[in-house]
């Protein structure tokens, strides 16, 4: 059987596997499943007993990952891990996370069908809670797997269960004492390469016309979720030269760095900014009054290091600025910082060798989001991403991928691993 | 006596009533009178015992208004009321309001020491909750006495005690039966003049070194409280040409109604825009997210009919660009409006003349805020307004009218009563 009839005949296996981890989340209108909880368990047992039927092997780590390996007879180089997750956000869609999983079962069984031996292990990861709502916190499996936790995380309470992430793990057949250790728990060094398909977080394939993109990097992020405006109160009728508006401050500020976003991209230099809390605080709003206070939040994103550190200056000027013109102050106050994570330049290359071959338009793109990728990239494992057309973007309930876009993915993919 | 020596003579007077007030409205660190409650009560009660000091006779009418009128022996003209209010927001300052029912009295006591005959009535009204914040609705003590309480006032409750307005104006021994009558408890066509004496709640009279002003006019306003934006939620990653950024349309909005606010006061034509309420809607907050809903308020007032309906207009147009600008939708939502309250030429021409007289250097000024004067304009009857310096703005505990600036007023009052 060719390599694309194989594929062609995992069409099925890929549909249940989509179809059974929308069962497992059903939450009307959308889907949750709840990470450390039964919502991931459950669909992490789904996996399980797909990978036990294509005769995988199953472990899972002190973080509770779980880890499906397909061992090479005679293993040439470092094993390759394909791994996406399970979790979903509350009332998110089905397709986020979870059709990476299924992609790299799809492969393996795709490669199997096909009689192709595999010259390096090749496993499967679900990773568990990437998503950021259940702890504050994301990319918590890779993170685990990678030592990567930062300090506290594993006191963090569950949004749902009120459990730290240490209990929630131990409740899930982890090792909290063994994350503690704080070492890695695969040495970086000894992975080959590191996979990951992911649908796309924006509409740019569907404007491309394309089935899916080779990733060139994933975003890192400056944020700042509580940057503060102060100016003064003051009645309605006051003149506009006496008035030290902080609203009016808070929307100079939100379009001076929106400028700045666009000059940027016009000379080449893809980010973005995200103002998501940009509000008059709630309990003070008054119709007749002139509000001296405001606040909002900040998610600066760009995908080099070097580019994220110029647009922090940038932001200090601009800052600077506003504050000396509507005569407010302005405190960015807390500070977090998330590393860009550059995809591998020979796996970019790699696989856009393997989509020519299999015939699918894949062209390369900045992903939107971040992703599990990124704490392997940070850790010096070669890394690369497929993203998959996606229509309504993510963490919603119309996430709309086509199972053909998807299985053209798992055709890269396994053509790339049987290279 | 002369009038200015008899002027000085009542200083001891109005601090004493300006004492009186704050004792009586004590709640640290401002001030509190409730309408048509204890405060306002124990206020008025104050005023009607300096008034029975004068020999005024009190009267109070279906609104519960306080009236102190001294009579004139032979009436060559329809009364002059001095009109003003005792009420305050919670935790406001002592002057906005009480200074000018204070100011009516010290000039009935002045004019009375310097041995002047009125050549006709003159009435201190004591005008029950002019402030908005306790039914939701302002001047209401005169737009009782005037027939212009709107449909269903009498059923707003009470922000404190919330009884409605009828029966928390019986409680006070007002009629709301005679008010649903909808006819003027005064006939206006029977006033001579109304005048109020007000503090300044802008620092425009702090700029110019000037005691007081003469009004010119009080603004009108169009009001929307509830705007709404609604463009698409989004989630970080989405490049900006795909964004429907409620957010960024709302501070379009309001940086749009600014420069119109500069351009047209560049044109000699005064008027304020206020924001007081601008924001994300809390319940969905995100930093990760594009929000696809905002909210804000807008007041607009100018200070004459015209102006504010060729304002309107412009409201319209450049609501229309920003929705089609950033791919949102603006609904304005509820729309309310009150008339401009001009001053009566004759009035200011004599005010002004009273002035000169008295050696006060008062420049002719539009006022920042609204007043009971508005509804005496209104309603056809000869209306002027004074307004005396302060510091800080009202509606807050740091008003800061100094005693000799308002006994400058009463001065200039006084003078023109006089002649």
């Amino acid at each position: 059987m060719t390599l694309a009839d194989a594929i062609a005949a995992q069409t099925p296996l890929v549909q249940r596997l989509l179809d059974g981890v929308a069962t497992i989340g059903a939450d009307p209108p959308g889907i949750t499943r709840d990470a450390y909880g039964l919502g991931e368990n459950q669909a992490q047992a789904l996996i399980a007993e797909a990978g036990a039927a294509l005769g995988l092997t199953a472990s899972t780590d002190a973080g509770a990952n779980l880890t499906l390996r397909w061992a090479a007879p005679r293993p040439e180089v470092a094993p390759v891990l394909i791994g996406s997750h399970l979790d979903s956000i509350v009332q998110g869609g089905n397709f986020d996370g979870a059709a990476g999983v299924i992609a790299g079962i799809g492969a393996i069984a795709a490669l199997k069908a096909a009689g192709i031996q595999p010259r390096r292990d090749i496993e499967v990861l679900a990773l568990r809670c990437e998503e950021a709502v259940w702890f504050g916190l994301g990319l918590i499996g890779s993170r685990c797997m990678l030592a990567r936790l930062p300090q506290g995380a594993l006191d963090l309470p569950h949004a749902r269960t009120g459990r730290t992430l240490a209990q929630s793990i131990a409740d899930c057949g982890g090792d909290p004492a063994r994350l503690r250790e704080a070492t890695p728990l695969r040495d970086p060094r000894a992975i080959g390469a590191y996979l990951e398909i992911h649908i796309e977080q924006a509409p740019q394939l569907i404007e491309a016309g394309a089935p899916l993109a080779i990733c060139l990097a994933n975003p890192g992020n400056v944020r700042h979720p509580f940057i503060r405006i102060t100016g003064e109160d003051a009645h309605t009728g006051l003149p506009h030269r006496f008035r030290r508006d902080a609203a009016l401050a808070g929307a100079d500020l939100s379009l001076a760095l929106e400028r700045l976003w666009l000059d940027e991209e016009a000379q080449g230099r893809p980010m973005a900014v995200t103002i998501g809390r940009f509000h008059t605080p709630v309990a003070r709003h008054s119709l007749t009054a002139v509000s001296g206070e405001f606040e909002l939040s900040l998610d600066l994103r760009a995908y080099n290091a070097n580019h994220l550190a110029a647009l922090e200056a940038r932001l200090q000027a601009i800052t600077a600025e506003v504050a000396a013109h509507r005569n407010v102050t302005i405190a960015l106050g807390e500070r977090s910082a998330a590393a860009p994570g550059p995809m591998d330049p020979a796996l970019i290359e790699g696989l856009s060798t393997a989509a020519r071959r299999c015939g699918v338009n894949a062209p390369r793109l900045n992903s939107p989001g971040s992703h599990d990728a990124n704490n392997f990239a940070a850790a010096g494992v070669p890394t690369g991403m497929l993203l998959v057309r996606n229509q309504n973007g993510s963490h919603n309930p119309h996430e709309a991928m086509d199972t053909p876009d998807l299985m053209a993915a798992i055709h890269v993919l396994a053509e790339w691993l049987a290279t």
